[in-house]
């Protein structure tokens, strides 16, 4: 039999780090159900050519399933899904009939990708997607509500400072052609690559230099490209940005149509989120999919890491022929963002089990009473387990310790009492009554930082 | 592109039963926590030779995953996890060092297996497993405990009356070798068909007949194969069991031990659950692999639908060669549990969402309003959305009711006021102080007969 060993990008946890992982999941659960999101699962496989199609590396990345018992001649057609988006897209035109239209739901789940496992990017790995379907359909405004949610979730969690950069892409659009650019596109995918390569490089490429990927290029004007850097450059924390695009001069109406979009934007989140977004106008992910706002978040002395959280708005994330489906979704990348706070030691469980009482035993036939008492402390809704044996009190008090159990519960000759392990503080106790304080009764997550 | 189909085996569900799903996965998980269960999660995939050597019609359900870049000389050697224990155990040895022993651990995921889909048999699924392992050495009183945390997770689930059958495999070895049986895997291999093949078989089979799969066949005495009958048949809820099969007159010390212990678990069941546990001296499942106590569960009046939970101990859940790690875990089969509920109509969602109050609107000018009116209600910890557009009040309505929301929030000459569309009472309302009772806050569980 195979070695026990880990498999490369298959990360798994130990149960206090998987406490952290759960109440990160609570809490971006808990939030999406706040606003009003309907939960769904999908199956894990799709049929491989619904899944293929998104360009040929990353169709080298699908897992494909197999039976092992098929016949050598049955072709494998189904694959591991790879994203939230792809299953979502599909489950829209399989349920439409039964759905409630727009449609809010959220997804958790696992997906798989057989890419080059390192730091941040696994093989399997877990997200949470939020979106909102229209059919034929959807309102701007929620374009708007969509990153207040996630502004919602990532204050409730104990993260860094996070930043959700937002853009519409009718900004650089509007803008380029406002330019007398015709091949937006092109531009676009050099302006994407600034963070990463730099303006003088970015100037190259616009001007024509070209490179391997697009030997061409552009070929814009010195100035042009200029203008095309200056917008890139902007990025401000209320509508204010506004005003520095109107000063660089250039007119289009869909850079009217996305200045105004952007400031709407900006101006709910100065009410609702005050200072967690920013306008940035260097945002232009995924160009071919999404056809107004885009998001990123990075967290913020983290930015080398990517982003943690993005998405945007799409005219059609489906389309059945007769109805086509737009949407806006936003998709946390919940293990890359847990990822990078275990690596940096910035969160860790307070304890390695839920139990918040271990009943201790002066000898095995005080197991029947001290199960009574495990079971009333239960009713009450605290996490408890019996000692597994009679053993010196030492002995046990280490049990606990080893695990983080916080409270050890003896029988003692003048009845019970129960002993916080932390301050050795010992008092009289009835099962009936007796609670530890309400930090206590969950395990929580440290953030080894603040306390240093 | 592949049609848009449901894909055999694997279910999904819609939005209102997923919130039937998610509040069984909830209560199952607050369960185990308060009896001091840890969570982990392990990959979805493991080395293929570790799921095999389970027999090889099982090795033929595996579903093995392949990277569609893979070059074609490289051998797929991952495959789908078919269940919760091999994963666990895999686990166990590669984190030994790491986990604190005798280890309380839970693990509800997804597996899949190959096999030919029915009613309460899926490629995809759920399950919910405990298990409770030490290093060496684990004590017999876990077998009792574990049945105890099901009975209390199963008590606070909507679901018809169950219950956890019992045995343990030293009784009917005891009690085989007592009769002078010996081959005792064969016997118990042929009881363990009682419920489908009935006595009259079982005891052709027993006395030598013999069949395909056994053509010798055990070639007991007419008497013998009566007495094992006759022990098959012996059922209690509660110690009273020990007195009929000690009135067989069969004397073995397994099997005195054997009775002592389940009677142990009866005397405690009928203390912390009485009446959910019967010793069931036909129950002998997976008897190459378990040691002593055997669980499985029935729903009442749902007898032919077998088992929805089942376990036993196993004195070797793994090995490195120097330590073994015994066990004895439970696994809950959720999806088909839940499968069978939603197919006899016992169970549905209150509603398709969580949102318990939408926010109406007069015109779009409101919509700022309306989302501080929402954020006020969320603080609160109510499920908010705002309606998509400013329509007639009676469209607005409309919407709320089709999703099930239960409250429509209004703001009238008079101010904010609330109305429960349900009984049509509408009131005065401030977003800072008003809430929904206590029972419409979250979606419930509807169980359709007991309304009927």
């Amino acid at each position: 039999m195979s070695k026990v060993t880990p498999i490369s990008g298959f990360p798994e946890y130990l149960p206090s780090d998987r406490i952290v992982e759960q109440q990160f999941l609570d809490v971006i659960r808990e939030t999406f159900e706040l606003h009003g999101f309907a939960s769904i699962e999908t199956r894990a496989v799709e049929p491989i050519d619904r899944l293929s199609n998104q360009g040929e590396d990353a169709d080298k990345e699908i897992y494909a399933v197999r039976r092992l018992g098929a016949p050598v001649e049955e072709k494998s057609d189904l694959g591991l899904h790879f994203d939230l988006t792809v299953p979502f897209a599909r489950y829209v035109l399989e349920h439409a009939g039964k759905l409630a239209f727009p449609f809010r739901r959220y997804q958790i789940q696992k997906v798989w990708r057989g890419e080059r496992p390192q730091e941040g990017r696994y093989r399997e790995f877990t997200q949470a997607d939020i979106d909102i379907v229209g059919d034929g359909t959807l309102p701007f405004h929620y374009e708007v509500e969509l990153p207040l949610v996630i502004a919602d979730a990532f204050s409730k969690l104990p993260i860094p400072p996070f930043r959700i950069q937002v853009n519409n892409r009718q900004i650089p659009e509007g803008f380029y052609r406002g330019l007398g650019i015709e091949d937006v596109t092109s531009v676009l995918r050099i302006v994407d690559k600034l963070d990463k390569i730099g303006p003088d490089k970015v100037t190259q490429l616009l001007t024509g230099g070209g490179d391997t990927a697009a030997p061409a290029g552009p070929q814009l004007s010195a100035e042009t490209a200029k203008q095309v850097l200056r917008l890139a450059e902007i990025s401000s924390t209320d509508a204010s940005f506004v005003e520095q695009v109107r000063a660089l001069g250039v007119q289009h109406e869909i850079l009217d149509e996305g200045l105004e979009r952007l400031a709407a934007i900006m101006t709910a989140a100065n009410e609702h989120a005050p200072g967690l977004l920013v306008a940035d106008l260097k945002i232009a992910r995924g160009l071919d999919y999404y056809t107004g706002t885009v998001y990123e978040t990075q967290l913020i002395g983290h930015e080398s890491y990517g982003s943690i959280c993005s998405g945007g708005r799409y005219d059609s994330l489906a389309s059945d022929g007769k109805t086509t489906y737009p949407g806006v979704g936003i998709s946390i990348g919940v293990s890359r963002l847990i990822a990078r706070l275990f690596s940096q030691g910035l969160v860790k469980g307070s304890r390695s089990t839920p139990t918040a009482v271990l009943v201790a035993l002066n000898n095995e036939d005080e197991r029947a009473d001290a199960m009574r008492t495990a079971a009333a402390l239960r009713a009450r809704n605290i996490p408890v387990e019996v000692a597994p044996a009679a053993a010196k009190f030492g002995k046990q008090i280490k049990f606990a310790d080893r695990r983080g159990i916080p409270f050890v519960w003896f029988t003692t000759e003048n009845g019970a009492e129960v002993k916080d392990i932390r301050s050795g503080d010992q008092v009289p106790a009835d099962p009936a009554t007796w609670a530890p304080p309400a930090q206590d009764v969950r395990p929580s997550i440290e953030t080894p930082q603040e306390n240093s």
